[in-house]
């Protein structure tokens, strides 16, 4: 082997280990037996565990980062759909080693960590935000992305503990929860309720966002949904809720408050 | 001052330094001089930072907590609305000094400071699902509250270093977004949809919920919206799209799939 191939096959080696098990329980030695090389050329290669670890995790990082990537092409949430397969597949094969650190609790956490952890947070709001192709999306949109990556994050996290319900279900849910999330700031935010109405229209009916649709003309058959959110839709205020936000009531940038549903 | 008093002197004049600051940039020389006392008398107290810096990380999930506490009383949303106007309180206050921490970045990391982080957090979903009052909450709404909950760390991350929207409307859009997960899981929970019903009664029209339905119905009064999500939602699925999601159609449990809206 070169010293090139030995370098990256001592990498692959030790990306294996450290995807399946926590970085505190692969040692040096583990690595060296797995490559089979001895103790002391590992450590001709990398002066440490730490180090190993820490190009293990951006090598991670980068394969994470070419799962997002995805053509420009279909209803958007069947593209996320897609991406969340290739997601979660990653999040099985690789989660258990670094679920401790995306956790925060790793005693391998580091600068550089944290730093490839940001990178894959980064070029994933990067790409929704590309798919989207929103020109100058509000900060109230890149928050929300934001705020759903971490779901998909905490969510992905939390099934790989339990493993509580089917990963395709996992799937097609987190799209409806980044289609509801789009919804809900379009609601708020009249320049991108402008643009929404292309989104539905690109969408199909058996796509994650025409069930989620359905799922929801479902939830309002059932009693008593309907007629409470209608009540709320074209109830007046009375002096005590109105009470109750305060002030926010005036800050609120809806483009519809004090419009009825129909 | 007794021992105790002087404890707790140096805890919280070190909880005051590392609120607004990143422990690297708090010595033991700062926080005996903000005290005024001497450094080794601080020593004598504590083993040093670390063990302090973690301290006052117990003591501020403490506060943080307490500040979970609501009454059983009025509309959930509303509620939850009076909670997150604490909890940006306190991320005002203290966010500035664990920002790192949160986001995973910090040397000050520990098995310690992480234990306090996940307990906050239990602590968090434990309140909601206990204002929630669902017997036996399945798996799906654990996951939306511990979702939200991650949301909500983020989204109060995000503002901290940016703070580019006022914080009311940080806390009323947070709370909107929990009832919109908290409405998304009903619809494919049967169980958690006819509790729905009794949840959106209690809401008024000027709370967070009222207000979030009357942005939804403008929303839809948006030209091309109603027309797209009425097509999907009536539209007979095509054999194109069913192949882009694949046997995932099979695994969902909405309560209404083929259901067309009214």
């Amino acid at each position: 082997m070169s010293v090139d191939e030995r370098r990256e096959q001592l990498i692959a080696v030790a990306l294996e280990l450290f995807s399946r098990r926590p970085p505190e329980e692969v040692s040096i030695d583990d690595i060296a037996a797995a490559a089979g090389a001895s103790r002391p050329l590992v450590y001709h290669y990398f002066p440490g565990k730490q180090a190993l670890y820490e190009e293990s995790m951006r090598r991670a990082g980068q394969e994470l980062s070419t799962r997002f990537e995805e053509p420009m092409e279909g209803p958007l949430s069947e593209r996320l759909h897609r991406v969340m397969g290739r997601y979660l597949d990653f999040v099985q094969s690789h989660g258990p080693g670094f679920a401790a650190l995306l956790r925060g609790g790793s005693v391998a956490a580091s600068a550089g960590t944290s730093a490839v952890i940001d990178e894959v947070r980064r070029s994933a709001q990067d790409q929704i935000l590309a798919h989207l192709a929103i020109p100058a999306p509000s900060v109230g949109l890149r928050l929300a992305v934001r705020a759903w990556i971490a779901n998909a994050e905490i969510t992905s996290l939390e099934w790989l503990a339990e493993r509580s319900v089917p990963l395709e279900e996992l799937q097609l849910h987190l799209v409806q929860e980044f289609v509801a999330s789009l919804t809900l700031t379009a609601a708020r935010e009249p320049a991108l309720a402008a643009e929404l109405g292309s989104f539905f229209a690109d969408e199909r009916p058996d796509g994650p966002t025409g069930r989620l649709v359905r799922d929801l003309a479902g939830l309002f058959a059932v009693p008593g949904i309907a007629e409470a959110v209608t009540a709320l839709a074209t109830g007046t205020p009375d002096d005590g809720s109105a009470q109750a936000t305060g002030t926010a009531a005036d800050t609120s940038t809806g483009t519809a408050t004090g419009t009825a549903a129909e």
